[in-house]
């Protein structure tokens, strides 16, 4: 929708004529998926306050907009694609110049034993949130939830399900929870959620689902025991949603998102347009195609997309893999490239860490962050930071850190620079100039 | 004391001799300065807990720290330093190698009838603001406060008197508080200091003070009437404390400040080196000197002359000029040139601005914010920003534009970049990113 709106602006200010038609299978538009986490623990009272734009205002705006249809086919050739109605499965062509492929993603389901029983949950959609309040509000009698994943998502529900009063346990085949921070960072996450009182149990495989003889799910299967539940929430992540655009002959790349360029322009087929969660975009640092499934990447591309399209200039200059959540009281967030991934990416690294605090420390509510800063060896370019403390006022100091990496700064002119100062806000050194200047030492020693 | 500390920490990195003889006139080091109104509000409970370190820890790490002697002289040939026992009026020479000059600034103290009445305070020293203190909790009845100044210092005394019980009166001559603020934003906090109860008078010059028969001030003079005060706190400004370094021969610029190079070493004189509120800076985006008097400067300058004094290499890279305080629980920062300043360094400018919200808007604790970009006509390039908004999470987000400053983005790329986002921290667009997004395309229309 951000890309249908741009286009129509765009136009419009060109003074061309645009018709915009948008088809879309599901019952909502322009809503935002981050905040359903926030829905189900009851921050947001209600699925309304996440709509941004409703159908109708989207039409008032002169976008086309047809509900309940789902595309099933993309003749690029004949630009035509077939549309099939869900209400009653009519399907028939609609013939297009510019085509616009904004499938989005799909949650992740394992192929295992019981994964679709009665009262295991995904949580992308709007429908997945109400269908999860429903089973958590419902009369059903529900003690102990099971969420699959430790990421973003699985944390934040986690949280969610905790402060409903369910005993909730975190299940992750990967050795500490948040795989996007390094483990020293990833273990102040771990202590956070055992504060919590969330049982998280990592390096722990799901190898399927018990299930009731009425159908509704009683247990999680790892190798080493079946943990009881009431309620299943899966957070193991998205996959780009392509397969109709790859039917059509879409490039794909090896992320699995499609091809696009700075336009957003899909590599090699004219008049063919692709943004959000199912295209791959350039990270600035690993120089590499990744697929990063977050709004706000999705809501620049379609405009940039919009412009285009329209016939006007603008490009996505790429991501830095900056993101950023909380558990609690903890803030969480991390740009650029961890230690793995950058030695991956041929980096050879040196890190630099401080716990400091988020005021200067004699005001009354300075609380402790960590902040670690991974730079290249020998030139000290800014090449990644994490940082997990105590908010208000801790994680989105990673945006500092974010504009320092997509600038390839050194981490001594981070630790350098005019960041601002005063006593409710910081230290005299900023935290992460402190870790930035321990980063510069580290890369430049020996 | 941290060109001292530094200094050593060097020498000793290299293997060097050096001995470190730091001269104080006065009976306190490293403390800050900043915290000083926080602890008159009563927010900081001690004088101590704003002492980073004391004497005793700064002779334990091996700097021969002489308290309670002045610096009279300076003979830059013979590299002698006169100095005088406050305690009996002594002098005796002090030879040097090398000589920093680090001796700070002075607050401006009016030159009008009754300036030097009891019960007027300025507020830059531990000292002042022990006095202060001993005034506002002593016995004395005392039911009005004018605050002179409507400043950084100034509002935030003026909130401790207020907080205090005092009825607060805030006079300056300019037609706005935080003159380093576009008038359109410095209005904002014009109406936060109104909600407090804090009567402000702008476009209001002080012309003296009225004194009792005690010798305690009673009255503040203004051109249209005499404002009745029981204290007085004057928050005008300081000025680079130079004197003793002028009279030696050691050069200042236009703006009253030492002039050093990037090493921190004074222009002109081999082994002269300084740093701190008494030297002038390379503003980055003006291209001028300034003088900006700010800890987290005067500590990373002091740093760099450590490193070069001993016998390393590094260098001050210069501010951008940003600067954070808050009124109660509004915040205000800002980062580069404001409209005016742009104009005055030549440059053609465009603005843009927005209101919007901390978090996303349908978050708990979602708080208003408004943010101003200034970018060159034409390039777009960022030359500016200005926040203010309700806490938490509002001004610290300067950083980020003093970064996209820095590194001379183009607002329209700081609207692209990979900000993070998640609902509980910032909108899907973070609103710094929607403002630059406008200057840019102010900045290109015509």
């Amino acid at each position: 929708m951000s890309a249908a709106s741009q286009a129509l602006r765009t136009a419009k200010h060109y003074g061309r004529e645009l018709s915009v038609v948008v088809l879309e299978r599901g019952a909502w538009t322009s809503y935002s998926a981050c905040g359903i986490p926030y829905w189900v623990a009851g921050d947001v009272d209600s699925a309304d306050r996440l709509i941004a734009r409703t159908p109708e205002q989207h039409r008032a705006n002169g976008i086309d907009l047809r509900m309940g249809v789902e595309a099933t086919e993309i003749d690029l050739g004949a630009r035509v694609i077939q549309v099939r109605d869900t209400a009653n499965g009519a399907t028939r062509p609609v013939p297009y110049d510019q085509l616009v492929v904004a499938t989005g993603s799909l949650p992740i389901r394992p192929d295992l034993p019981g994964a679709f029983a009665d009262g295991i949950h995904g949580l992308q959609t709007l429908d997945d949130g109400k269908a999860l309040l429903d089973t958590l509000t419902s009369s059903r009698r529900l003690e102990r939830a099971v969420v699959v994943g430790a990421g973003y998502i699985g944390i934040e529900v986690a949280e969610a399900c905790q402060r409903r009063g369910l005993a909730t346990t975190v299940v992750d085949m990967a050795s500490q929870p948040m795989t996007t921070l390094d483990p020293d960072m990833g273990a102040l996450v771990r202590d956070e959620m055992e504060k919590l009182g969330i049982d998280l149990r990592t390096d722990t495989a799901v190898e399927g689902f018990e299930v009731g003889d009425d159908g509704w799910v009683s247990g999680v299967v790892t190798a080493d025991e079946t943990l009881p539940a009431d309620v299943v929430v899966l957070g193991i992540g998205v996959r780009p949603n392509t397969r109709l655009a790859r039917d059509a002959g879409l490039p794909t790349g090896a992320t699995g998102g499609l091809q696009t360029d700075r336009r957003q322009a899909v590599v090699g087929h004219d008049g063919v347009w692709a943004a959000g969660d199912c295209v791959e975009s350039f990270h600035r640092v690993s120089e590499r195609p990744v697929v990063i499934a977050l709004g706000t990447h999705a809501n620049k591309q379609g405009r940039v997309l919009g412009v285009n399209l329209a016939g006007g200039y603008d490009t996505f200059p790429g991501v830095v893999g900056t993101a950023i959540t909380k558990v609690h009281d903890l803030e969480i967030a991390r740009t650029g490239l961890a230690v793995d991934e950058a030695r991956d990416a041929g980096f050879d690294v040196a890190v630099g860490s401080v716990e400091s605090t988020t005021t200067s420390g004699y005001m009354p509510g300075a609380s402790l962050m960590t902040v670690k800063v991974v730079a290249e060896r020998g030139s000290a370019r800014m090449l990644g930071a994490q940082i997990v403390g105590a908010g208000p006022g801790s994680a989105k100091r990673i945006d500092a850190c974010a504009l320092a990496v997509w600038n390839e700064m050194r981490a001594d002119e981070l630790a350098m620079a005019d960041l601002s100062y005063a006593p409710p806000f910081s230290p005299v050194w900023d935290p992460v100039q402190i870790a930035g200047r321990r980063a510069a030492d580290a890369a430049r020693r020996g």
